[in-house]
Parts: structure tokens; C-alpha cells; sequence
């Protein structure tokens, strides 16, 4: 039996608030038509009141905005739809665990082995909870078909990860448990390894001999929107640098793996953030920015006097032969000029130059771009003669554009990685280790950044690029941020 | 005084030829639409009968045929015009140069300085006779200012090759040649020295390290047409490989110059052609392809029992650190499936597998493509992840286009290599030592050729890749020739 033929129970905690009805029930949905959905799976609602008379056609009406086949739902609304249960309950009580425990035996009663996968679309102070009484329940138990998905933020600082890590841990062993970073699931994301490591002409240039620098920018055009509860006690270094940014640092930066196994991966990836070198309390101001945008302290939700930052730059160094002195520098912020996510390598300047100085005012160094969304691709920006019998060099771009190459539509993040899930395959999910050695890169800035406040919030415009302080901790060290290529390639 | 404004004299033997007619005076008048024709210059057309009532319009329909400017002749010509000059006369008698010095004479009477270029677009029979009796008549004597070109064939062996140049050096010194090779004209020609020398990632992988094998492709999809007399005499080895395809190789081939400087890019020219492996008598069968098309002997002009070979294709190896053990192949023909010119860069595998194999059937080796023509530009292909839940690679493309990059159409071959005469310079000229080491290399091909009479002629029907020996060839060394991309990116 194929493990997509498997008899699946998926609970879905928190199955009526927003990121399942935004991105899971949709995405879900997307498999469905694709006939990635085992076909005996039950996908169990389960909220203080999931089951309404209209949870059904709120559902529907949420995958037909947010789904990749939307157009399609009429068409297979009513099929999909008899694999969605509801059940209420409170997930502080054991009472729904006993209903859980008689669902799922239910499911089963013919004998036939069942994957369970709890996943927790609940705010972050319920993962404990539910683990526990999972675990209590007994409905944790089978090490290979019982799993646990958990999303961000998985704690809010080291101390209170580990917490959570360990209470996870008490009934949940590593293998079951599934630490969604959904930037992990993007193709151009998945596509790093491939890149890297199926081609021979870039890896022998992947090191501190011929890359200057590597800025991994998170732009966000939106404002805190409505996730100022939970946005404003976080902040851009916990909410987006300790997860999205730290692992695309990982697959930019890993040695290259023996094979795709899951813990190959990811013990390369553990090696990089192992290796970053440690942040001393006295040099943040020159390592780390913060900002916050002009509005921000007006947002409903938001602390008035809030000192939450809204944009962090940040400029990490890895200590290993590879990437020895080379600057990593990771920003993202809210409310900025324009919504993008690019990785930008850029490589050292050629050692001699034989061309005139006239022939090249516009030479810039060469880079090599991941763009990750909004439009996914590669671009090389190199040299060439502009046409014309004098000498003069321009940057022109190599571009590989997904959308044009393969023509049709990237599988949504989610999709992947539920998928994945579904498979028992945990590659593209964060182990408990990478959680914890990025909350222990940031622990300084963190701490520091609690103990003095900043005197200069807001500063930044809405709209903006950010604070102008990120320029200068990229120009302390020679440095430049890159322009934004993500449109080149629309 | 700027060199663009000199007073020039520029001698158009054979000037009313085809190559005067299709090239020579069409991209003379873009040069005139550019303003890069000297204001006082006069085009003198040479030939035994240039003038004729008729010339002048003949010329005009050249310019409207073949200018890249064909759209503004109406607007130009007259102007243009009143550069041409007509003289009738034979080039084998004195009289002509007699002629020839007193118009001189007469254009710098005012003392000023004249340069002079006498542009030999005759039959080569006449390269030998003309420069001498230019010298003879003392119209060679300004080092700076007098000037010979020629273009191929340069002899049809080395002997005659050099027999050529002495004649030549007799009376020119080598400042004052020109030996033109269109091909370097060629926009993505000259581009090469700035894609490899003004970008830092190419050089460290451009070796035997990283490459494996590089093809050269000049693919030619008409027949002889009406240059049998001369053709059938020189066949595809004397007519493109001596000369282009040698030229290619130099400069994908050559070690990183010191500067731009012509001698300095000349001598690391000549590095790589007196780096080519000596082939031996016995291996020729081996090394060397010749093919003939089917109806070649039929072609008018042609021998009917011609062994002129129409298509030619070899192995070289460059005994250097850079390219110890790297196949160069290089290839053209006529009368093949398509008409297109390009440098396909194989490089190795990948050292270590990560990726199943099930990823991968569609996997080839990476590529880099410098297209020459018909449409210029440079393709990366690189191993990309399809969309999708499984890993699964696929060959994609790298592009960067010159029309789409630079929207204006490059300047003809002609037309940079006619600025670059009037200049005096001559990085993109060949010097004679390139000429000879040419012929040197071909010398034991061109040899036993000559005596072992081609037995399975013709050997490929026209429309074809050309003969089945030329995948022979490259398929004994583990290679496959590379499939033209050059309609990639149209």
C-alpha cells in the first residue's frame, strides 16, 4: 500500500481560524484535485465551535479565494468536501481527546493501520498543551504513523523553545514531529539544492575566494495588518530571522550533502548555523538594526509606546573555511517599498582589469540572484560588450525564469510541504536542533535589544527602504545592498 | 587632429565585386549615416572597368540592398556620394599606381597628411602583385599612414601563405596590415574577451577541470552558390576552419591577457595556436572528418569528379596546463540543416551524485553557448527542479540576449572592422605569425588529404547534420556534438 493510499486521520487544531482557512483547507484542497489526497482520509475540524451550520460553505468559500484551483471548486466542492469532519471541543480539555481517541479507533475498527497527523493552527501558547494531552491520550504513540506539525513561532526566545521542544519531546519522538517553515516549501527554495549541486559550475566558485558578499532580503509591503497581538510581543528577529532567513542562510551557505536524506540535509544545515560566529554583546549596534515604521504605534492592537521593531538587518559571519570573513547580511521589515523575497550573491571583482577605465562606468560586480517571490527564477548579472566599436561594458542579466520554463503555475508552499507530510518525509521541515541553534545565534541581539530600548523609533517611512541605519551597517564594511531584481523577471 | 577626421584615401581594389558590392561600400555608407567616415575622404573604386555610367547606381543599389541603414539611402546618398571616385585600371600594370600616386598627390597638396588604405577585395591570385607594386611605386612608405588589406584566402597552404607574406612584408611592415577575419568583427566575437575577462566566475572553472569537452560550430545551410571557381580549390578546411574557426578557438582558448593592448591580445593568440597538438600523418583518419554534399558535383563551376571537400570537421587537443586532455572540436560544412555559427562550452558532471537517479533522465551536462549567429547571445544551461512534490531536475536555460538586452541591432562585422582600419588598429586583425601557425596545424591534414582521395564522396545529402564519420569522431572520445541553440533565443 502506497503511503498515499494510507487511511489518514488529519486533525486540524485551530481548523476555523485563519491560516487553515487561508492556507491549509486550500491547499488541501489543491491535493484533492490532484489526487494527492489518500483517498480514505478524514480531515477532522476541531475548534470551540468548528462545527456551525454554515463551517462548511465558510471553508468553501475560503478555497475558492485562496486556491490555486479556485476556478475548479464547484466541480469537486461536494467530493472534497466528504472528507471534512467538525468536531468542538476545548483543547484544554480531555474531553476532546477521549472524542479524538474514539474518532480515530473508529477509523480503524477494520484493523487497517491509520496515520494520524495533528496539525496546530492555534496560537503558539497552546503547542504545549495540546502535545501533552496528546500525549496522554495515547494518541501519540505509534513512533511512525502518529505526527505532529507545529508552525512558527516555536517559542520566543531559547529558553522558552527549549521548554517547548521538551514538552513535545516527552511524548513525541523527532521523526513524528514536523516544524513547518513554509519559505522551505517554495520551489526556488527547493530549487537551492538542485542548483547548487546539479550543476558543476558553481560550487567551485561557492566560497570566500570568489563570493564578496551575500545579502538574503524578506520585504514585506504590508503593515502589521491584523497580527498585532501576537506581532507586537515578537517583533522581524523572532517572527522572520529566526526561521525564513536563518534557513535560506542554511541552503545558501551548507557544505554541499552526501545524498537528500532527510538527516544528511539537515546536518548540514546545523553545520552552517553551528558556525556562525557568536555575537558579542558589546558590537550589536554595529551588527544588528532595528526599525519600526512611522505608523506602526497607530496600528490597532499595538502598544501605543511599543518598541517592537518592524524592519531587522542584521550581518552574520561564518566561521569555516568556506565562507571565512565573508559578510551574510539578513534584513527584512514591514511596511517597506515593495514585497519580495531574493537571495543575492555577489561575487568578488575580477583580479586585473584589462579594460579601460572608459570603457566602464556603469560596471557593477557581478551577482548571481535567487529570486523567491513574488516571481521565481535565477539571474546571473554579468558583463558584456555594448555594441558599437568602442570598448564599453554594460550589466546584462542571464536570466531562468520559472514561470517560462515550465509554464505552468508552482504548486503553493503549503501543498508541498503537506504533501510531504502526508509521506512521513521530513527534509524540508526543521529539526528540533536548527530551532534552537537559531534562537542561540540571536540570544544577544534579543537580550540586548530588551535591555535598551530604542531611541529613534519610529524610523522609518512607510513605503520605504528602512531605516537608514541599514545602509551603513552594509557600507561599514565596503558593502552595498542590493537592488531589488525580483521584477526583472516577471 | 582626431584620426576620424583625417584625410583619407581609401583604395577599393576589385571595388566593383561582390564583396565591394555586398559588404565593403554598404557598411562604408552606415559608417557615413554614423559620421564615422572621415569628412575628407574619398572612396576610390578600383577596378578594369569601375567606371561606367551605370556604376554609381549600381553601387546605390548595393546600399539599399545589403546597409544596415537600407531605410535612409534616399535620405544620404547624394551626400555619401560625393566621397566615390572611379578609376579604370589594371592592377597588373603600372600605370594604375602611377595613376593612383598622382590622385594622392593631389588630395594632400595642402601638405596636410593622408592615410591611406588600399582594401584588396580582389582575387587572391592578385594580393601578391598589387602590394608590390604599390611599393614599387613608393605608395607604401608611410608606416603610419599607408595601409594594406586583405582578406582570406592568405595562401591555400603554408608555403604559399608565407610566400604571400614575404611579398607583402617586403614592401608593408606588419603595423601596416590588415588581415581581416569577419568574424572577429562580430559583436559576440569581441564580446568573448569581456564575458570571460570582466566577470570573476568564469575564469576559475574555464579548464580542464571544469570543462570537458568545447565544440565550434559554423553550420552553413547554403551551397557553394557562385563562388565555385574559387571554392572547389580550397574546399572547407582552406575556407573556414584555417581562418574562422581557428580565430574561435584562440579566443575561448587563450590565457587572460595583461591589458587590451593589440600585440599583448595577439600574442596570447598565438600561445593557444602554437599550443595545438601537432597531428600526426597516421592519426588523420581519426582526427579529421571530411565530407562532400550531394549535389556539389553538379553545382555549376564545379569539377564533376571534384574531392573538394564541403564539410570538415577535426579534434584538436592544446598542450597546456589549462587544457591538457580537453577535446576542442570544430566543425562547419555547407549545404547543412541550418545556418548558424556558435562556441558550445560542455563541462564536466557533477563529482558526486546526491540526486536519485529517478530525478534525473532528462540531466545533461551543463552547457554555456556563446551564439554568434544568426542571433547573438549567451546561454547557461542549468540542471533546475521541477515543480512539483517529487525532485525532479530539468535542463533549463540561462539567457542573456543582445537584442533584447541592448534593443538596437549590432553594427555589421564590416562596419567595426572598417572603424577599427581607419583607427590603425588592430587587435581584431590577424597577425601573420596567427596566419602561419594556422596553416601549420593543418598542414599534415591538409597533406594527406591531398593524397588519399576521399572514397564515399559525397557523403551527405544537403539539409543533413553532415557526414555520419563527424559523430564517429566526437562519440569515440564519450562526446556527442551539441545541438544548436541558436534559435533558443531568437
Amino acid at each position: 500500500m502506497s503511503k498515499e493510499s494510507q487511511s489518514t486521520l488529519f486533525v486540524l487544531f485551530g481548523g476555523m481560524g485563519d491560516l487553515s482557512w487561508r492556507k491549509l483547507v486550500p491547499s488541501l484542497f489543491s491535493l484533492f484535485v490532484e489526487k494527492k489526497l489518500p483517498k480514505s482520509s478524514v480531515i477532522l475540524i476541531v475548534g470551540r465551535t468548528a462545527e456551525q451550520p454554515n463551517s462548511l460553505s465558510h471553508l468553501q468559500e475560503g478555497v475558492k479565494n485562496f486556491s490555486r484551483y479556485k476556478k475548479v471548486v464547484d466541480e469537486h466542492w461536494d467530493q472534497f468536501a466528504t472528507h471534512l469532519k467538525f468536531l468542538n471541543g476545548d483543547i484544554n480539555q480531555d474531553d476532546l481527546y477521549n472524542e479524538l481517541k474514539e474518532f480515530s479507533k473508529e477509523l480503524s475498527k477494520d484493523g487497517s493501520s491509520l496515520q494520524r497527523i495533528y496539525y496546530m493552527a492555534t496560537p503558539p501558547s497552546s503547542f504545549g498543551i495540546i502535545a501533552s494531552k496528546l500525549g496522554d491520550a495515547g494518541l501519540a504513540d505509534d513512533r511512525k504513523n502518529d505526527r505532529l506539525v507545529i508552525e512558527k513561532p516555536i517559542g520566543y526566545d531559547l529558553p522558552s523553545a527549549k521548554t517547548l521542544d521538551k514538552s513535545i519531546a516527552k511524548y513525541f519522538q523527532e521523526q513524528q514531529v514536523f516544524r513547518i517553515d513554509h519559505y522551505l516549501g517554495k520551489e526556488n527554495v527547493q530549487n537551492m539544492l538542485v542548483f547548487r549541486f546539479a550543476n558543476p559550475m558553481f560550487e567551485p566558485i561557492w566560497n570566500r575566494s570568489y563570493i564578496k558578499q551575500v545579502a538574503i532580503t524578506v520585504s514585506e509591503q504590508e503593515g502589521v495588518g491584523t497580527r498585532a497581538g501576537y506581532y507586537d510581543h515578537a517583533g522581524a528577529l523572532k517572527d522572520m530571522i529566526q526561521n525564513h532567513l536563518m534557513q535560506l542562510l542554511c541552503l545558501v551557505a551548507m557544505e554541499p550533502p552526501m545524498s537528500l536524506a532527510t538527516d544528511e540535509i539537515r546536518n548540514k544545515k546545523i553545520d552552517v548555523l553551528r558556525a556562525v560566529r557568536k555575537i558579542n554583546t558589546g558590537e550589536i549596534d554595529q551588527v544588528a538594526v532595528r526599525g519600526q515604521y512611522e505608523a506602526y504605534r497607530q496600528e490597532p492592537g499595538v502598544d501605543p509606546h511599543s518598541t517592537t521593531e518592524t524592519y531587522a538587518a542584521l550581518r552574520l559571519f561564518i566561521d569555516n573555511w568556506r565562507w571565512q570573513g565573508v559578510p551574510f547580511y539578513l534584513r527584512t521589515g514591514k511596511a517597506l517599498s515593495k514585497r519580495y523575497s531574493e537571495i543575492n550573491i555577489q561575487f568578488c571583482k575580477v583580479p586585473h582589469k584589462i579594460f579601460p577605465a572608459s570603457a566602464g562606468a556603469d560596471c557593477q560586480p557581478s551577482q548571481l540572484i535567487i529570486n523567491i517571490q513574488p516571481n521565481e527564477g535565477i539571474i546571473l548579472t554579468v558583463q558584456a560588450k555594448k555594441p558599437g566599436s568602442e570598448i564599453a561594458l554594460k550589466t546584462v542579466n542571464m536570466n531562468f525564469r520559472y514561470q517560462e520554463s515550465f509554464k505552468k503555475p508552482s504548486p503553493e508552499a503549503y501543498e508541498t510541504l503537506l504533501v510531504d507530510i502526508l509521506r512521513g518525509e521530513q527534509t524540508l521541515f526543521m529539526r528540533v536542533d536548527q530551532v534552537e541553534a537559531s534562537w542561540a545565534i540571536l540570544m544577544p541581539i534579543i537580550e540586548y535589544w530588551q535591555k535598551h530600548a530604542p531611541n529613534d523609533f519610529p524610523n522609518y517611512a512607510q513605503g520605504s527602504e528602512g531605516p537608514a541605519a541599514a545602509e551603513e551597517l552594509i557600507e561599514s564594511e565596503g558593502g552595498a545592498w542590493p537592488q531589488c531584481m525580483a521584477f526583472d523577471i516577471e
